[in-house]
């Protein structure tokens, strides 16, 4: 046998450097060790399996060719050693041992390596509330967990839940509860919108709008203060507002990297709690490496270290840390953060800063808003994408996109493209330029990509104006707060007629688009106008005209009507 | 009124340029001039048009807010004034006017400008056979083409169909008239697949039986020699093999840029017919531009000029070329050739060069082919890309993606990262590290994209050994022609059963993929093995263990066997 490699956790990284390394050196003696029975699971796929989309857990550790990942399969197919229900006790770093505890039996004993890999994760959140340990209250954390929160829906012993967190996790769980089970399913979220810190308010605004659409309740700035037990068992959640009864709580409040061992290994771990490792996957001991949910790699637009807990990024690291440890000099530059989700009928996805977390991060940060269709608007089926470009003023560095679609893979597509292009410091005009294949069935002349990062151009030439989403919102709530605000709804005069209906013409103005070069002269000199349209294009090239009319005092409304009616407004007209 | 600029041609680079010009320069006097009376349409779409997806032509020239796009539309609402069914007939460089002719008059005029742009788009190549120009021989060029062609179709004329090319515009147009008309269509192609130079064979071949499955007669590697007439009127196509009954031919045998204009304006002109541009689309007259179909622009990838005729990539053009005659310096740095297209089930696509065009090109291409999930396996709906990465071995540069897959977005999602990443020069360590935003629904843990690089990256270090799939077609249909060849069939016993009972065991034997590392020793060390399983990843991972164990005689079938059902073969057992 040749090099002896020992690596501890056996769910992604793990069993992804194993293979990789008997690929490499077949004569390497290599052990995966886990504390768990059932090992190299796809975790991403738990909500679908409690949802009934995936019919039995063993789908999710099953290769793509039906056979099962476990104990025998390592060994026979692999050629790699399993020591499950093991854990990992301690690292001996000065006689490169690992002490480890057989959990059945109690039995403790060394395993020595050459190489080591940390490959031990990451582990959900418990909010220290009380009632937290109460039966009912779950975490997404293992196929254990899965499989019991299951069970219990297929008991019918679960009538209400509420999930606390508005992250993806959360998000999934609540559809899974919601969709296939019938259950009544609140998400209580402590920051006042979802998917904090991932996108900004009008996408986490329409995918709110969407959930509520399917029953699931959304409370938003309300912190679970408790979670109210009868005998043992959690029956609510009490939050500074409101108690929500629930025979089920899934606290999906996050993640934190599992990086103790390390930690008290002596490695360097972050203040976030991720082990550090250089490009290469190692440590800041060599001989140890380390992969997965459980280290901090560098975010490629912040320059900063980040946590990415992804099922993705956890194989692409274990497979550099594999090369590495066999000798081949693989690189992990860091990432982007790519993220997409289902909920529902809907598609939601990031990549890169947020707006706020661009300009939290010091950037001179602006978003170009826009809701073009995803495919050529006369192919039959083509829907409506709403998609937000954050971008740097002062370099024209683009630093995120994100967008809501429909249930397909539209939205990923340009989530994908763009992951790409900002990985590589791209700028607006890079992205003016990505050759997104073009056949009407799948996309348009002018990709949504693209049109997002000419509305970035025309917004640093100044061009363009804009005012935000919120606050047209804030305002259409409480129209004394801008008495001088006036809107111009350039969309045919039958759209804009229910508003104008419904606020009066000194608050929304119809002028068609194609009537304004012959009646521009009819607009209040007075008051700043909001050009109004369905998707922002039509409102743009109106500004543009009346700027050169010299009717200056207009802002365009970007995204429009299409954002608008997908958040939601009790001020909408009904249509 | 400002500047003067005139644009000929009003298709798809012209209306952009024209547009964009105006909203830079609000007061520029922007004339567009087309030969032809409607304009500014989806030109794409003509086959969704044939088809009945789209109803009516004017959609294709409709904005997305269903407006059209004619002569008072541009001067309503862009301010453009366009002249239409006027023909520009030549141009005067030195007193900077261009001579047209009132098409329906006779009249000429001149028009004088300032800048001039040249967006006169191609023109589809009309073979010199006889019959050619008989009444049923149509090209599609334009919508008075697709009108006339839907008229015929409507009216119960045609019975059966050729069309000549098997390109992307033939393939197309097949479908529509196939699929909701019925009518008997041939495909004839003078290459020996379709899709030539865009797509290397085992895809082509994926798409001659998706068609002909879908009852597309296909003639490969026949030229169309003589369109046979009867009273004027086209009845047959004759091929140097056949008489095809045709009722309806359809030339769609490539288009070539129009560039006489500017030829005889003493531009230059490339010997492929584009107009040559600097990377601010100014031709070699600076006062001249050009944009679209009738232009050459850098290939990211060869280095070479190449024309690209899709109405993405003018509208780009047109932009950047607006932006430089309205006084910003835009670039437009050329293309990659993103290419992608349904035909029925099936989505077909590519970017870069395909191998055989690599090759020829002078690079030391290389290919990894592989039929991974297009989603989490364990997701309902999950289906099969077949997917083709051609890479440079010497540089590890990426040179080129293609693929086939179900008519969703995860093709197209692919050739569009991919895209994004060979403009940017990526090698294949680049696209292994590619962030694909990853959840069950959408995509995979390890990315189709990353798992063809990381079969490129084991090619490059020798860990991977493979064989062409044209090469292991022609041994299967005639075995004798290696003799010493054996497939080992690492599938599941069952799914080999039926191959061994038609070959026997001596040409394929089974050995299924858990029970190599203890049975190895029962395969033949004479002959040169062929590892099978359904993807290449199986036998990828068993060629390295036989490598190990000494039996060094073994190549990989990359792609295995769901890229060959998808190609078909009479010597396939019935499963």
């Amino acid at each position: 046998m040749g090099k002896k490699i020992v690596i501890v956790g056996g769910v992604a990284a793990g069993p992804k450097a194993a293979c990789r390394v008997k690929r490499i050196l077949p004569d390497a003696d290599v052990t995966v060790i886990d504390q768990d029975n059932l090992i190299s699971y796809g975790g991403c796929g738990i909500p679908y399996y409690v949802s009934g989309d995936v019919a039995d857990e063993k789908e999710l550790r099953s290769t793509s060719f039906h056979m099962l990942r476990d104990e025998f399969f390592f060994a026979k197919a692999k050629g790699v050693k399993t020591l499950t229900s093991t854990r990992a006790l301690m690292i001996d770093r000065g006689r490169k041992t690992v002490l480890v505890e057989d959990l059945p039996s109690g039995k403790q004993n060394e395993i020595s390596y050459d190489t080591l890999l940390l490959a031990t994760g990451s582990r959900p959140v418990i909010l220290p509330i009380p009632g937290n340990e109460a039966d009912g209250v779950f975490t997404i954390s293992d196929l254990h967990k899965a499989v019991a929160i299951k069970e219990r829906l297929a008991r019918g012993e679960v009538g209400k839940a509420v999930v606390i967190g508005g992250g993806a996790i959360g998000i999934e769980m609540a559809e899974a509860l919601t969709d296939l089970w019938g259950i009544e399913t609140a998400i209580v979220e402590y920051m006042d919108q979802l998917l904090p810190r991932i996108i900004d308010w009008p996408l986490a605004a329409i995918l709110e709008k969407h959930l509520r659409d399917h029953n699931v309740e959304i409370y938003l700035g309300e912190a679970a203060e408790e979670i109210v037990v009868t005998d043992g068992r959690a029956v609510a959640v009490r939050t500074g507002k409101r108690t929500l009864d629930a025979d089920l709580v899934i606290m999906a409040a996050g993640v934190r990297p599992r990086s103790e061992l390390a930690r008290e290994a002596g490695l360097l771990v972050s203040e976030r709690g991720g082990i550090i490792v250089n490009s290469r996957m190692q440590t800041s001991d060599p001989n140890i490496f380390a992969a997965g949910d459980c280290v901090e790699i560098p975010h490629l637009v912040s320059g900063k270290g980040f946590v990415a807990p992804f099922g993705s990024m956890a194989n692409k690291e274990g497979r550099v840390a594999a090369d590495n440890m066999a000798g081949i000099p693989s690189t992990f530059k860091g990432g982007v953060g790519s993220f997409i989700l289902k909920a529902f009928e809907l598609s939601i996805g990031s990549v890169g800063l947020s707006l706020e977390t661009a300009r939290a991060e010091g950037f001179e940060a602006e978003f170009s808003l826009s809701s073009p269709s995803d495919r050529a608007h006369f192919y039959p089926g083509q829907d409506i994408v709403c998609l937000e470009l954050i971008f740097d003023r002062k370099t024209r560095k683009v630093l995120g996109l994100q967008g809501t679609g429909p249930m397909n893979d539209a939205l990923s597509a340009r989530i994908d493209a763009a992951a790409v292009a900002i990985s590589s410091g791209a700028t607006i005009d890079d992205f003016g330029n990505i050759e997104m294949a073009y056949s009407p069935p799948f996309s348009t002349a002018i990709d949504p990509i693209n049109a997002a990062a000419y509305i970035a151009d025309n917004l640093c030439a100044g061009r363009m104006r804009q005012i935000g989403m919120e606050d047209f919102f804030a305002w259409m709530a409480e129209p004394s707060i801008h008495p001088d605000w006036q809107v111009v709804d350039v969309r045919h005069a039958k759209q804009a007629a229910p508003f104008v209906e419904r606020f009066g013409s000194g608050l929304w103005a119809s002028l068609p688009y194609e009537q304004v070069r012959d009646r521009y002269r009819e607009l209040s000199t007075e008051k700043t106008l909001i050009v109004f349209c369905n998707a922002g294009s039509r409102s743009f090239e109106i500004q543009v005209f009346l700027d050169y009319a010299g009717l200056k005092n207009n802002l365009v409304l970007p995204g429009g009507f299409n954002v608008i009616r997908r958040i939601g407004a009790d001020w909408l007209p009904v249509s």
